[in-house]
């Protein structure tokens, strides 16, 4: 779980997602989207993901009124086989089109048992555990991958930026709520890197390496220089090709070299391509048989013998489910840099600040 | 690609795969089954897999011989869904069930788009890449995942034996025939770490590390009792957990504690889990644009600009695509210590000798 650092102000829940959707309506997006993209980034920030929820509020604004997000999108889904679906974004917010295309997984898998949802023409959805875990409370599993919006990776052996951290997200149902993998095919995130980097902490060796040398950065003022080092070496590098290709080329979407730098541009189209597979549990075999033998397993995990100074086993998704109800009551945990950032933006645009709600 | 040692003979293919054949009807099975286990496994020697070929031999007709697997099977499709289907292997050759699923996942996703195929009471199904390839054929994606037939990981700070290297594999078409990721969940297989300590080499740090004390181990006289390590550390954990609960619990197969060790116990029905996807191209975007467009970007990826001592970009599927060329061609390199057991096996069962063939 995140130990906030002193400094940090929470804010409510309701306070947060008020906000994010306040400021989105002023930038020129309809109350029903606004509402929707707050409902997920407010997610993101409650399950711990800090990097996609409201502390992107002010590139997302930016990107509004730059004219790169389309703010009266004509989302389309066409179902182009019993079990498959493509959507067309239409370049909205990335959170509307996938949570859109998780929608549609849902309704499929129900009739066919399976469903296989490609999207194009989609933004920067945040984050990749949300839409994997809609499927679950319907029964099923749910499969999120992307490509991520900017590159941060070279192919293994190479120095040039030519792939993304391409997530993937598992969810399965338990007796105590959804179990979530939510992992990107690099050691860390960018994010993760930035955050250590702005507060001037070394960097582990085997998160990043420099692009011409190859040799481990731990410098954080270095850190943009680096490429970011895939789980497993070639495995990685192999699996984020393949995650790519799967939510990029089968969609027509952008992959590679064609991928625009989400954080730089914020005009650009991006073409951003994701996936959500959904599996109806009951088709394999029983619902409550699933869960109470999930739930038997994880058990006997969290029981295991552990190795020397390992406190507790942590399995998939617990430090969401923990966050949730740590933050749901004691508030949502800001540091003073982007507080002061949302107050700034607040006032642009006119609405509420964040303490004042 | 392999250097086989100057020590190592070549077997043809042909002669191989009859081998193969031969003595999995002397030991009980039908011709036909004997046939199509003969052709995977060989297929498995011919694209570098050696730990899945012909090596598995004695192993397998000693389970035969023991009654560990059914000779005689009858393996049951059931359509659960329009895109679903569960496959009943009757404790099968794992390769004679996967095929099945293969297959029966083909054919579904020619009419849905997308199909989904679990099976339970299967065995070890040698490599993995084998079966993602299959829809590679039919213009489609192939995934597969299994729960490994044999537990050599802890989760995530455990000590206990209670995962296995659960493996992913994901193919596509190129133009120069499939792109195969073929993955174990952790950084080696326990064949490697055999393979090591058969020649009495050192282990790199990074891939065994000790049950009690978690120090890496890397005296190859010890690998008996280490825990291979995940990739990318808990996030390999929580992926070999989920690819378990998918290609297991989800299918009503063995997972975790429940797991029957194969290499060990040659009578005890496993109850292997497996998974088979199927995707229809030319559902999301035309076959023909969709391999143009990943050939693009392969040979984007190839060309890219390498880190100091790297000769090559070497993509997934490579090693295996440059192998079955070498091998079919100049045949199949087998250790001396490999042929004698052959030679022994061959003499027991009555059956032509491997270089007799």
């Amino acid at each position: 779980m995140n130990a906030p650092a002193t400094s940090f102000r929470r804010a409510s829940v309701a306070a947060v997602s008020g906000l994010i959707a306040d400021c989105l309506v002023a930038a020129g997006i309809s109350r029903e989207d606004a509402a929707a993209v707050a409902g997920l980034m407010t997610e993101a920030d409650l399950t711990g993901a800090d990097g996609h929820g409201v502390f992107r509020l002010p590139q997302y604004v930016r990107r509004l009124r730059a004219g790169g997000f389309n703010k009266a999108p004509a989302i389309t889904v066409a179902r182009t086989a019993p079990a498959s679906a493509l959507v067309d974004g239409d370049n909205a917010f990335g959170h509307l089109v996938v949570k859109r295309a998780a929608e549609t997984a849902i309704d499929i898998a129900r009739d066919t048992g399976v469903a296989w949802v490609g999207v194009r023409r989609s933004n920067h959805a945040g984050s990749a555990g949300l839409y994997a875990e809609m499927p679950v409370q319907h029964g099923m599993v749910g499969i999120y991958a992307a490509v991520a919006s900017a590159n941060h990776m070279a192919v293994w052996g190479g120095k040039e930026l030519l792939l993304g951290t391409n997530p993937l997200a598992i969810a399965v149902p338990t007796g105590a709520g959804p179990m979530v993998l939510d992992m990107a095919t690099t050691i860390v995130s960018y994010g993760t890197v930035k955050k250590y980097a702005l507060q001037g902490l070394p960097l582990p060796e085997g998160w990043l390496i420099d692009r011409d040398t190859g040799e481990p950065i731990t410098d954080p003022k270095r850190s943009g220089e680096g490429l970011l080092l895939p789980i497993g070496g070639y495995k990685g590098s192999g699996l984020s090709l393949m995650l790519g290709v799967l939510a990029g080329i089968l969609n027509g979407a952008a992959f590679g070299r064609d991928c625009v730098d989400f954080n730089a541009d914020d005009t650009a189209e991006t073409n951003t391509g994701q996936l959500v597979i959904a599996v109806d549990i009951a088709r394999f075999v029983p619902l409550d048989r699933f869960v109470a033998e999930v739930d038997r397993h994880i058990a006997d995990l969290r029981a295991t013998a552990r190795l020397p100074g390992v406190d507790a086993i942590r399995l998939p998704g617990d430090r969401r489910r923990d966050c949730r109800v740590e933050r749901r009551q004691a508030g949502i945990p800001l540091p003073p840099a982007l507080i002061a950032q949302l107050d700034a933006l607040a006032g642009e645009l006119g609405v509420t600040l964040l303490f004042e709600r």
